[in-house]
């Protein structure tokens, strides 16, 4: 799914398996900007995120476009195509990728949650390719707005008012656009009325209905 | 990856495993066109390809995006967001989704090949977004005719011989666009001297540089 990630691994397993499974895993605090991961990179380990948060993001010539956002709980590889960036100070527990494979064979309490994670990254992956494929832009956005809306929108002042911990250049980089781009569509949806900005990744949602059919 | 899927789970089992994994599964026979999955299906089962081929694709209206291509040791999901279609007479394993991922929990040596399955699956949807995200259709063309030719091409008459069991159709649902675009990138490549046309579905390679080139 767009934005922070729903697939908690820590909150899926019990003291005693997390403990096991993150036997052999180190801390590691990261400045904001580190980079922990990128395409073809040596080290093939996983990590957890402890708290703070992670971009994931693929990158090409001058274009980048953010897969996910990870924040405490949040799971993922280092080893993969993309590049894995703290865009806040975060700590992770990392861990070989090879030794948490062998430490899963005699863990199995352990391997429906991770099955699961993994499965709701590619669930992810597949909503990002829907979009690609069959939605233009404004379509994207309007997805995203109402998808976020289901997750985190709350009653105010008779609309439903959505904070959301990202910036336009975030939402343009989520989107595959750019920043200009996200502006112009916000400022129209204000203007047709579906919404008002009230600050800085704060929106007020005035007629989820319409978001919602535009985003179809 | 594009096409065929590489990521075959039964070789990457012993026979014992094997055999206690697909305990309780069923065989299902499809005819060709025959519909095993679709988006908000009601039944969560996993299955395994034994023969045939079975597509499994995204559909928004009157466009379709193919993700890939299973066939013999390929394994994929009923519920996902994605429709799967038998594209010929096949053969698959089908068992209950929550029954496998209680049997996983006592057959541990199974663990690692499924989750190298669903990593090497993730690649795939990471390299499709990659191609929507960054490449145009002649990008994502040279970039799928290039993967293949790495996989499946052979020397043949001082070129690369490329047998592909896809017509222009199949490549075009596969990139995202139009039978008609794929044909006249096709054509241009031919005359540039890139590649030419042997048949249907058969690609000789004479220029491998540039076509990769192209990719990028």
């Amino acid at each position: 799914m767009h934005g922070p990630d729903a697939s908690n691994l820590l909150e899926r397993l019990d003291a005693l398996t997390q403990a096991a499974l993150l036997q052999g895993f180190h801390q590691r605090q990261l400045v904001e900007g580190e980079l922990l991961g990128s395409p073809n990179g040596e080290r093939d380990s996983v990590f957890i995120v402890r708290s703070g948060r992670i971009r994931v993001f693929l990158a090409f010539e001058d274009k980048e476009y953010t897969l996910t956002f990870l924040e405490a709980g949040g799971i993922y590889s280092t080893h993969s195509q993309a590049y894995v960036q703290a865009v806040r100070p975060s700590e992770v527990l990392m861990g070989d990728t090879a030794q948490t494979m062998a430490t899963l064979r005699s863990l199995p309490s352990a391997v429906p949650a991770i099955i699961r994670v993994l499965g709701a990254t590619l669930d992810n992956c597949m909503r990002i390719i829907e979009d690609l494929a069959f939605r233009d832009v404004e379509g994207r956005l309007a997805r995203f707005l109402d998808g976020m809306l289901a997750r985190k929108g709350r009653p105010h002042q008779g609309s439903l008012r959505l904070e959301l911990d990202l910036n336009t250049e975030d939402i343009a980089q989520l989107l595959g656009t750019t920043r200009q781009t996200v502006s112009s569509l916000l400022n129209r949806m204000a203007r047709e009325g579906i919404l008002s900005r009230a600050g800085n990744g704060v929106f007020d949602i005035h007629d989820a209905e319409r978001l919602r059919a535009r985003s179809q």
